[in-house]
C-alpha cells in the first residue's frame, strides 16, 4: 500500500491525497460504506461501484469469522472473490464488536474471549488470531486488534487498556512480519490510536502508534458517546502527531457534518453505518439538511428525492412521495433506494471536499455547508 | 390495445403473439411480474426492464387504493409516472384481495364491502370503483371486478357467484364506455371466466364473457386449491371457448411447469406471486429443478447460482455459496439476487417457449423439460 500526499489546505488540516492498493486507487479524503456481513445491506455491488461510486469498502471480522467463517471464505478465495467486488476492502479487527455485540466477554492479556451473540458458542480472539482472520478475509488494509474501551471510563481504566491495545499491536506487527498473504495481493495494518477523551493518553498513544511506523494509522474509541467537541479536540490532537506521510482514518465517525469537521482536523479516510442503517430508517442527508422521508409531509411530494446530479440515478429519477409511500409499507425497495441515496450523498460530499482542498474553497465551503447540513427539512 | 396472433403450434394450444399498448408491445405467451404497491418486492425498474426482462407488470387495485391511494396516485400523474415504470402495467380489479385479505366482508349485488386489512377502515368496492380506482391507476390492461369463489365451494354457490360476476361484467362494461382514461393512454378491460371446477359452468361463463366482446379476457377462480388436473382440464376448456383473436389471461398461475402446461393449452398471458415470494424464502426456479439455496448442501458450493447466458447477471457472477450466505444471514442482498434469479427465469422460460412454438419444437420441448422443472435439487 502507498500513499500520496497530493496537497494540504492552507488553512486547515486538509489533505488530498491517494492510496494505491492491490485492488485500486482511493482518492482521499474518502468514506468507506459499511459491508458488515459481505453485502452492503441492500445494494448490490455493481451499484456500489456504479451509482455510490465508493472506491472501498469495509468487512467486519468478527461477523464474518462467526458466518460464513473461514473455511468457506478461503474456498471461495477471499472476500473479494466471494461477494464479487473487485475493489479495495478494509477488515475491522472484531474487536469492537466483541466488546459491543458479543455475550460473556473476558478480556485478558492472551485476547478476549466471548459468546457468539448468533449461537452463544465460545471463540478466542488474540492480536494473532483477529490477523489470521484477517489473513483468511483477504482485505488490502487490515486493522490491529485493540481494546474500545466504553465510554465513559475511568482514567485508569482507560490508560490499562490503552497499555494492552499497545501490547497487542506489537503481537500484530509480528504476526504479520511472520505470515503472508493468502490470495497474491499486499495487506497493509494500520494500528489503532487509542486513550479515550484523555488528551496525555492520546498523545502517549499516537507517539507510541507512531512509533510501529506501519503504512497506515488509525483513531479509535472516538464517537462512542463522548460529546462532539471532545471528538474534535481528540482528531485534532491525533492528527497533529500522527505522521503526515501515511492516511489517516477515523474510525467509526459520524454524520456530514462530523466528516467534513474533521476532515478539517486532517483526517483520510472515514467508515460509519449512520448513511446505511439511518436509510433503512427513513433519514436522508441531503445538501439540504435531513429529510423524515416517513413523515406525511412527503406524502404527496412529488418533486425527484434529490435532483442534483451528483445525487445516486435513483434518487433523481423517483419521487419523494414514491419513497415515502414504499417505507410508510415497509417494502424492500424503500431500503434499496433510501440506502443508494445516503451513500452517494456521502461519496459526493467526500468528493467535492478533495476539490475544494484542491482547489483552495474548502474552509469557506465547509464551513457554509456544515449549518444546512445538520438541519431539519 | 391491439392483438396480433402469429402463429398456432400444430400440435397443442399454443399459441404466440403480440399485445400492442400504448406503453409498448409484449410478446405473449408473456408472465407478469406482480408489483403489487407499485414496486415488485426488492428490484428496481431498471433491473425487470434491463435483468428480468419484464414487458408487462402488474399492480393490485385493492393495495394501490389503501396505500398511496388514488389521490396520490392521481397527483402523480397515475402509476406508470409514481413508480417510473414506462412499460405496459395491468391491474387486477381488487376483488381477489377482498375475498382472501381484507377483513368483515360483506357482499350484495352492488358490490363487496370489507375492513381495510391495515386500519380496519371500511369501504366498498363495488364494479363502478373499482374501474375508477383502475381510472386513476391508469393501467393500460384492467380487469372486471368479479367474485373469486373459495375452493371448495358448492356448485349452488359457483352458480350464484358466477351469474353476479356475469352481472357485475356488464356494469364494468358500461362504466369503461361511460369514463374516459385519465392520462391520454387507453386502458383495456379484461372479463374474468368463473364457474370454479364444473365444467358446465365454465362453459357458460366462457360464453358470456366471450359475449362482450371486450380486447381480451381472463381465467379466474383457478390455482386457488383445486387438484392441478382440474386446473389443466379447466384451463383446456375455456381455451377452447374463449375466441382466438383475443389474449388470454390465466390469473395467479403458477410454477414453471403448470405455465408450460398451460401455454400448451391455449394461455398468452401469466401472472404469479410463487418466483418473487419464494425466492424470498430461498426458493430458487432453475432448467435443472428446485433450489432451496438455504439448505447446507450450498454452503461451500462456490458454482453461480446460474451460469447460463440467458440467466439473471447477478446469477451468472454471485455463487450459491454467496447467496445461501446472505439468506442465512437474513440480509436484504439475499432477497435481491433470489427475486431476480426468478424473475429472470420466468421470463426467459415463456421466450424460449414463443420461439419454440415459433419453429415448431413446443410439444417435444416442453415434454422433455417440465418433469426437470419440478426435480429438487
Amino acid at each position: 500500500m502507498q500513499f500520496s500526499l497530493l496537497h494540504t489546505d492552507q488553512e486547515t488540516g486538509a489533505r488530498a491525497g491517494v492510496v494505491t492498493t492491490d485492488h485500486g486507487t482511493l482518492q482521499t479524503p474518502i468514506f468507506m460504506p459499511v459491508g458488515t456481513l459481505g453485502t452492503v445491506k441492500g445494494v448490490h455491488q455493481r451499484e456500489l461501484k456504479e451509482q455510490v461510486k465508493a472506491q472501498i469498502i469495509l468487512g467486519n471480522t468478527y461477523h464474518l469469522y462467526l458466518r460464513p467463517g473461514t473455511e468457506v471464505l478461503e474456498a471461495a478465495g477471499g472476500l473479494h472473490r466471494f461477494m464479487q467486488w473487485d475493489g479495495p476492502i478494509l477488515t475491522d479487527s472484531g474487536g469492537y464488536q466483541v466488546f459491543s455485540l458479543a455475550h460473556r466477554r473476558k478480556i485478558t492479556e492472551e485476547g478476549a474471549t466471548f459468546a457468539s451473540h448468533i449461537d452463544g458458542s465460545r471463540h478466542l480472539f488474540s492480536p494473532e488470531s483477529s490477523l489470521g482472520i484477517q489473513r483468511s478475509i483477504g482485505a488490502d488494509i487490515v486493522m490491529a486488534f485493540d481494546e474500545c474501551p466504553p465510554y465513559p471510563s475511568t482514567r485508569q481504566y482507560t490508560e490499562d487498556s490503552m497499555h494492552l491495545t499497545h501490547r497487542w499491536l506489537e503481537r500484530c506487527v509480528r504476526f504479520m512480519q511472520d505470515s503472508q498473504p493468502k490470495y497474491g495481493h499486499s495487506q497493509a495494518l494500520f494500528p489503532i490510536v487509542q486513550g479515550g477523551s484523555f488528551d496525555d493518553l492520546r498523545k502517549q498513544s499516537c507517539e507510541f502508534i507512531a512509533s510501529q511506523d506501519q503504512p497506515g494509522n488509525a483513531i479509535g474509541g472516538l464517537s462512542v458517546g463522548e460529546p462532539i467537541p471532545d471528538m474534535y479536540r481528540i482528531t485534532q490532537l491525533c492528527c497533529d502527531i500522527l505522521p503526515k506521510q501515511k492516511p489517516r482514518y477515523l474510525m467509526g465517525v459520524g454524520t456530514p457534518a462530523n466528516i467534513l469537521e474533521c476532515i478539517a482536523r486532517g483526517v483520510d479516510m472515514f467508515d460509519c453505518v449512520l448513511p446505511s442503517r439511518n436509510a433503512r430508517h427513513g433519514m436522508l442527508y441531503t445538501r439540504d439538511g435531513i429529510i423524515n422521508i416517513k413523515n406525511a409531509k412527503w406524502k404527496n411530494d412529488h418533486s425527484a428525492i434529490d435532483a442534483r446530479p451528483d445525487a445516486a440515478p435513483t434518487s433523481q429519477v423517483h419521487s419523494k412521495a414514491y419513497l415515502c409511500h414504499l417505507i410508510r409499507c415497509g417494502e424492500l425497495l424503500a431500503g434499496q433506494l433510501a440506502t443508494l441515496h445516503n451513500l452517494a450523498f456521502y461519496l459526493s460530499l467526500v468528493r467535492e471536499a478533495r476539490t475544494r482542498i484542491l482547489d483552495g474553497s474548502f474552509l469557506s465551503w465547509k464551513n457554509e455547508l456544515v449549518p444546512q447540513l445538520e438541519r431539519r427539512l
